[in-house]
């Protein structure tokens, strides 16, 4: 096997990682986890990939939802489709202002608009419309399409854990059926292993009478977010993950079910302090930020620890 | 390899397996199936385990359910407490043979008494209690812990796939949690891949402070049964099976959606015509074998196609 996690800068981030990763597989080593217990989780807006100015889902929900709005003069008197329609940025704005504040009534807005777009389609129709989008739409700071926007180091962590035999999931607090469009190509996560917030469906049969499993516009709950992430870890995985990585305050209850664990385990948490590579925030993550310490995460620092962010 | 399928008799229907694999694993073949997509999904009650006289998680819920009435006289005045609690058997009797013709309320009864009683314990202490039950109580004809009452065909069939990369999901109409304490032994299917019908769940934290998956007396919708079933598996899998197995009217939907993949594609139907080695009954699957022969679904019978079937 190569020397492992060759983006890390050679701080004491790096060598936790390394650390957890010996004592955890060495055989013999007093916090020896058998494979079928090796279960990673890792968070992915903002963890994975890029979250800013707006996550990236939301991106390809203003493009649908201007397209929609576009088509359909009857939407337009409501919003989100009104605002999207209108280019009304002030509206746009405080939705964004507004989350990072703590208030997530507008994201909400925008995500059940989206919803209702995407109702009664196939999974297979939402998929290929996700990944035309993810391939092809660009960040208007980087210049690349969207799907290219991985952290490279965090990429380079779940293949490290997975030559390790961990079973790395993806934990997404936005939509599993988006990532599913692409963790494979981007991540070398198997869709089976992508957990996430998502609508409801139901069966439902074409013309040629071939069974299908249909989207409806009702928001599954609990979301796949702060509380509701164990729920959903246990309900895919059914075991509690010894290594978990997040970045906000929604991935709080996630990394305190992974540190857990009996045994030894590890809580990753990306802190964005990098403006000049990335961008250097924390709104959102304060409450994550401020127990880390005494939970005994790992703060991973954007700016120190990582040779390179996206190439 | 050694000879496969050696519990099944040398009849058009062990042919027909053995046909699919070869056709869809053998490199060149027209209908090769590429790795990630070799996906089967398994019905469990009538289809891997016993279903006769009662489910055997209703026989579980009978004895939790026992065991609250006699403890807990307030109970006593409602069913399905009442009921258990002074030996109804008319009661009991009625929410067999409702069942049998298509009115399930009588079980939904059962089924909510058995969420109430686990209301607000731990996942692993649900799947402890399970465990216990399944690797002690005995069925009363058969004289042996239920865990035993597997269709070992069905068993070997399922290693068979495996050893062929195939992904075997259970898909039970029953509950994901209690096949979880049994499915890895006696299966050999992996916990993440049980995916089943459920109540919902809440995060907690113990008096330590540690985080814990809680469950509630919700059951979540759409069970996995009939039309939840094609649901379950695009969310638990996220792709269309390539082979499905079932037995009954609840696994019709499943079969269509495996048969609907658009290259080839095998569905097996378990037929109980065995009243000597087991039960011999189409209560309940009455549709199924009647859309059988069109669909080109293949029907197995116990009696004929199955050397032996516990053990």
């Amino acid at each position: 096997m190569s020397e492992p996690l060759l983006l890390w800068n050679p701080t004491p981030t790096r060598q936790a990682i390394l650390d957890f990763m010996t004592a955890t597989t060495s055989p013999g080593s007093p916090d020896f986890v058998p494979l079928s217990e090796r279960i990673a989780t890792f968070d992915n807006d903002g963890t994975l990939w890029l979250e800013k100015p707006l996550y990236i889902q939301l991106q390809h929900g203003l493009r649908a939802i201007g397209k929609a709005a576009a088509e359909m003069p009857e939407v337009r008197d409501r919003q989100p489709f009104k605002a999207v329609y209108e280019k009304d940025m002030t509206w746009l704005g405080k939705v964004v202002a507004d989350y990072a504040k703590g208030d997530p009534s507008g994201v909400f807005t925008l995500v059940m608009g989206l919803a209702e777009i995407f109702e009664g389609i196939t999974v297979e129709a939402f998929e290929a419309d996700a990944l035309e989008f993810l391939s092809n739409a660009e960040d208007s700071r980087f210049k690349v399409p969207y799907k290219q926007l991985i952290y490279q180091p965090m990429v380079e962590l779940v293949h490290y854990l997975q030559e390790n035999s961990f079973q790395v999931y993806l934990t997404s607090g936005g939509g599993r059926d988006f990532m599913r469009a692409v963790c494979e190509q981007i991540y070398s996560i198997p869709r089976s292993m992508a957990i996430g917030s998502s609508v409801t469906f139901q069966y439902g049969e074409n013309a040629q009478g071939v069974a299908q499993v249909l989207r409806t516009k009702e928001i599954e709950q609990p979301i796949d977010d702060g509380p509701g992430k164990p729920p959903h870890i246990h309900r895919a995985i059914g075991r509690r993950p010894v290594m978990a990585a997040g970045n906000s305050n929604g991935d709080i209850h996630m990394l305190k079910y992974a540190t857990g664990h009996k045994g030894l385990s590890l809580a990753l948490l990306v802190y964005h302090d990098d403006a000049a590579r990335e961008y250097a925030y924390d709104a959102g993550s304060e409450k994550a930020l401020q127990l880390a310490p005494q939970a005994g995460w790992v703060v991973v620092s954007m700016k120190d620890d990582w040779k390179t962010i996206f190439a």
